[in-house]
């Protein structure tokens, strides 16, 4: 059972802006990036593949407040914590910090859904499969 | 005085993502877009330069709730309002919609702050020019 | 028949990077939208769906030379030439140029193959089919 | 002195398109990041701010010919070599391959013009300052 994970990454010069900082929605694949390490750390698949049915996470809201700037070479570490947890969601809530300062920088959710796919390629929201949702356990508070 | 702007595009290949949809993060590249295209629609630069003090308009908060995929090559209406205006800041409320069905598929928000930089090009946040807080209003309910 | 196509585009604020200018890798983005909105004007869809196979279009080589550097708001006209045609195979041409001055900023090159996908989903190189190769012919020198 | 360097890195979600593979603009973010990493790994500043003048590389061509795919999750070894070296220049050449299989998916070159800014902010060319010439050398063939 795990409820958190930290990812480490360095802000590359494709992800600044002319303003001279990291743009606004790159920090939304910095979250996505650290989900998915999550996963990765627990043995999950991030998109099964056969025998078993297709697990896709579609994401229901995403959320960032940037409290400030990343720039180029920053290092950056991603805290995942797992916020709400119920049969067919998880809520994950993350905290940006610079690596030299300790600064927190910026404090995002993702609350995604359990998905398959039907035969036509719709998505369709299931129940967190058990072989996942026995992992992954709500963070205290 | 104006309070909102529709712009249209079409979802473009590099937007979307092995799930056969547009990656959410673009969710928020098309907000920017949308409210840069507003700031124009009311001859306002959206990065004035000399003699003018340089503005920015870092961003506070960004929050977009998914409700139904777009895939390549939809036709989309992101339909911007203005939600709130401080002396600072400014809220904007945006809804995608797909032009083909009329479906919402996301809303969205993106928060704000009025900006420049001193000599050490460091941001602060000054209130809003005269010369454009006196353009934008407040979105009727 | 055609032969070449332009596209009109307003380089936005997520395409700039600190350097003040669009990011490189963006030119080659700009020329794929070129390069579909080229195949929708010949009717033709860029990723046909049942009951015709599904024909994909993966670069083969893709090439950028950087003249002069485009910024936040330039208005760009990217025009594409058919370079060469083969049985299987596509090269497209591109210019980029600032509408306001006339400049050419960057030329680039596409070299795309046809595809389609077996029951494993490996891709593989096909004919470009009858309906497509009848519309497209070589841009005269 | 050095000629080469290696970077590792994992295809991520937001990298991959709806054809099921890395899109092809994102090879070129790879290289950057590999170049970028190359100059970190002798103590150069990518981005050398004052008191020395402020060093840039704009790009002059980037060429990427594409083997086979990248696909999500793959790990990517990215080998830089230095092709060419002049007095303002240098051509970085690229091999791209699959960790787990050896397999090349990609070759590309990126060649860059050491550069700086006038009172303007206008970019123009320099010769490239000693203190970096003088740690880089051509690869063998």
């Amino acid at each position: 059972m795990a409820y958190e994970f930290k990812l480490y990454r360095q802000v590359e010069f494709a992800d600044t802006d002319m303003a001279g900082v990291m743009h606004f929605s790159h920090f939304f694949r910095y979250m996505e990036a650290t989900e998915h390490a999550f996963l990765r750390s627990l043995g999950l698949s991030v998109f099964p593949s056969s025998p078993a049915p297709l697990i896709l996470w579609p994401r229901v809201q995403a959320e960032c407040n940037f409290l400030a700037p990343l720039r180029f070479e920053d290092q950056v570490e991603i805290h995942l914590r797992v916020r709400e947890k119920t049969e067919k969601r998880l809520t994950y809530g993350f905290r940006f910090r610079r690596v030299d300062q300790g600064q927190e920088v910026a404090q995002g959710i993702l609350k995604v859904v359990c998905a398959t796919v039907d035969d036509q390629q719709q998505l369709y929201s299931i129940a967190i499969p058990t072989a996942i949702a026995s992992q992954i356990e709500l963070a205290p508070d």
